[in-house]
């Protein structure tokens, strides 16, 4: 039975996130929805992960098994001209029949976008958090260090109803602050996040370069294990995944 | 009486070009209504140049006179903060009293925006004509080449109800193609364009590059001074009016 794994690129400014939920567009549900016109059999795809309401991707995973045999260039060209134009398939390809988006991904990349400035910018609207106050930009750079390797990330998981992931540890392999212009950005790759994640390391280092918070306070935050320790969740059009890494095959 | 020079980015996607018409949201005509409540006076707005519907601007320079004399960068907020986020006041300045955003200006500067590639891209898909075909670069690098220097483009006038000009001649200053990952640039800056001159210019180069138009065929399409004789006009979402230059004061 053939795996097919799909690179994804998507806006998420109008969707509810990528996993299907009741009463709310989502990229899974589009994306699924198209595959089962296109081969007339229901699928079920498996993501890398989700990705919250107005999250962005330029390099989801997801795959799915199916029975048909459809040549795989055919398929992505159909699903293209099916689905809205925020929405993507950037690569195609058959997968070993073990492979699994989320399971078996290495690493992942989220990008953090911030306009550091009062003026906003009309082409790019929709895809960064716009900070009009000064940052201190190498205290931003020296406290992101502080949380590369592995850590327990406590502090920067969602506080949520939902049933809360109980081993926190995880390991950040690289966290990149770089100025482009008007734009910073933040490149996240760790083996896996926590809920929320990213957007919170975001918002405390944006709290801690605005000197709300005291400098080289990250270490404290990330050893208290205690989520009202950190910052604020920065905002969701800013966070983009850029990339899932695998295993090379 | 201070005359008040803008620089203004939008997106002119949701837009029915620059110019005020009757039924039919424009730019000008949002920042003039903005104006008028901040000022509480009528004030006209004296642009660069028109941008078509649906065509973007990162610099379009337009000034006007007022009796008010309010602080620039408290204007400069109160805009951007009664304008739609498509819409950004850049720069606001105070010019001579003799400074006329069209009269005076130098040369201007449009980016045109190719997508080589079958598949879109969701996070730009406003700011870009797809065009999947393959086509030959060094052709039309080429063919751009012909069109620098003083010139009558009448071949690349729009054929319109409207009265046309009389006097084609133009001076292309630069035309530069360059390759951007899968996006094309094409940078035309010029003393003056004729209406769609940018568009229709850019149409005319995908045909000969597409191979549909025969190679070196751009200064015959030149010369012909005949707008039947070069191709269709490029889609207005891939312009983007860079720049306005003035001389130095």
């Amino acid at each position: 039975m053939p795996n097919i794994c799909l690179t994804i690129a998507y806006d998420g400014t109008k969707y509810a996130g990528w996993q299907i939920q009741k009463n709310a567009g989502t990229i899974q549900c589009e994306i699924e929805r198209a595959l089962r016109k296109i081969l007339n059999e229901k699928v079920r795809l498996i993501a890398s992960g989700r990705t919250d309401a107005g999250v962005h991707a330029r390099g989801q995973v997801a795959n799915f098994k199916t029975n048909k045999h459809f040549p795989l260039a055919r398929l992505q060209d159909a699903l293209n001209a099916r689905l809205s134009k925020d929405i993507s398939i950037v690569k195609i390809k058959e997968a070993h029949a073990s492979f699994h988006s989320q399971y078996s991904a290495k690493s992942k990349i989220y990008r953090y976008t911030i306009l550091n400035n009062a003026i906003g910018d009309p082409l790019s609207r929709n895809y960064y958090w716009k900070i009009p106050h000064k940052l201190d930009f190498s205290l931003l750079k020296k406290e992101a260090k502080v949380l590369i390797g592995r850590h327990d990330f406590k502090s920067f998981q969602a506080k949520s109803g939902l049933s809360p992931i109980k081993n926190t540890r995880r390991t950040i392999k690289r966290l990149s602050v770089r100025k482009k212009g008007r734009f910073l950005h933040l490149d996240i790759e760790a083996n896996g996040f926590l809920r929320n994640m990213a957007r919170n390391i975001v918002g405390t280092l944006v709290e801690i370069a605005r000197g709300r918070f005291p400098a080289n306070s990250m270490k404290k935050i990330l050893l208290s294990r205690d989520r009202r320790k950190a910052g604020p969740t920065a905002p969701a059009k800013g966070l983009m995944l850029l990339k899932v890494k695998y295993p090379p095959t």
